[in-house]
């Protein structure tokens, strides 16, 4: 199933855009996570079985495994081989923002999507289409361009106008997505760009966006479905998975992610 | 050492600007590698072994390694080990093109200066100051931003220009790397584009940049070394480690290396 059936199927029958992102940093994981011999794997596992009932999709981020170098990226990779094994209805996004060129971005897109067969992944535009490319070929399976991030430093550029074409960096690389118009494309719109996202949203009705920045970064969740549509993920992570740093944090981790569950559901059928 | 005077003390003692890159796609790996146990280090290691005395630097790209996951990492930190106890003299440049917010951002500082120590690395602007502050708090290593890149594709966003500021994308990227003016941060400018280079080397005297696209990517020397200066590494990768698919491969690659090294040399004191 591609990722688009995968993620509407999932995001119906749930009700919710709820994605429950997997940041396990290592100096914020509870004491007795930590003395496990393989302390991301342990958490991860443990939100995810906690979360699962109430996860559209989860976005583990690879920089929290690659500290560890190989024996991190081991872990990420039976984090990955555990969702897809216990819970295949439930879509990944391998948050990476990778991006490189050509044959360089072939070997990215040979190991997420043809190997690790993760559903979709983030890329940074910034040296243009070429870096997407070879991703595309992968029809399955979906990219999730950086357009417009949460970070305050993302007006430095991404807000910017050009003169040329009338339209900020973060529209140009709409714009430029949207000439070679792939089906399998979607958009990462930080959650704290209400305005724009909901230009973005009128521009792009069947993209997917991806929403970062909700919860501890600040958005509030009435402010961001009349917006964004029911064609988003609105991804939480430490909201989520830090709610508690004691024993309890994979009960706490279960309560954060049904409440946020529960907001959607009671207003997903506005939307 | 830091990498400023490592770089500057090996350049003028060879003479010399050359970036030896380390691209070992796999598919093009000689047929005697690729039946070895773990065929990137050992292709890593006849390169290094065979170029050394004419490496200014050393470029291994992660993707080549990545593409194989954990074991291919295993493999990369074996190759960065190679480096460090065979030729600490020669700077390694990891290009890793990453970018992601402060605290994601310090995951890969820490595993790539903090715990490989390699000299310095690739990182792409796209989301601002934010995904760079981690990485110059190590003072005696260097990041490359992606500034101008040598794809086709670099024209769709870094060359259009902002109408705020009368600078196009990669003229704003250098203005907003200088408003911070850190002393360990260089640019990666891509060899294609000499017009462009020329005028960024005048605007920057004093910062090292990082030149992709020599050889293989179409740039001639001569167009190159009378605009980029002494501060400059040429980077050459498939055109001297590809040289030859068959068991003279480290021959052909010490010989191409050995070629460029001549030239470069004839021409550094002019420089």
């Amino acid at each position: 199933m591609n990722f688009q059936s995968k993620f509407l199927t999932r995001s119906q029958s749930l009700k919710s855009l709820l994605c429950v992102g997997l940041d396990p940093d290592y100096c914020k994981l509870p004491e007795i996570i930590k003395r496990s011999p393989e302390p991301l794997v342990h958490f991860c596992r443990e939100i995810i079985d906690a979360t699962a009932p109430y996860a559209v999709a989860y976005k583990p981020n690879i920089a929290f495994f690659e500290v560890f170098g190989s024996s991190g990226i081991r872990q990420f990779e039976k984090v990955i081989g555990h969702l897809k094994n216990n819970y295949p209805q439930i879509p990944i996004v391998a948050d990476i923002k990778r991006g490189d060129l050509d044959n360089t971005a072939r070997q990215y897109a040979r190991y997420y999507f043809g190997d690790l067969q993760v559903d979709s992944l983030t890329l940074s535009p910034y040296m243009g289409l070429d870096t997407l490319r070879p991703f595309l070929e992968y029809q399955d399976h979906l990219v999730f361009w950086l357009c417009l991030t949460s970070s305050p430093d993302s007006i430095q550029f991404q807000k910017k106008r050009f003169s040329e074409t009338g339209r900020t960096l973060y529209e140009e690389v709409a714009y430029v997505a949207n000439s070679i118009s792939p089906l399998n494309l979607g958009f990462v719109v930080g959650a704290t760009n209400t305005y724009e996202l909901e230009i973005l949203r009128k521009q792009n009705p069947d993209r997917i966006f991806l929403i970062p920045g909700f919860g501890a970064q600040g958005a509030k969740l009435d402010d961001l479905l009349p917006v964004c549509g029911r064609y988003s993920l609105i991804n939480s992570s430490r909201g989520i998975h830090f709610a508690s740093d004691g024993l309890d944090f994979a009960a706490r981790a279960n309560q954060e992610a049904e409440k946020i569950h529960n907001a959607m559901q009671a207003r997903f059928v506005f939307l």
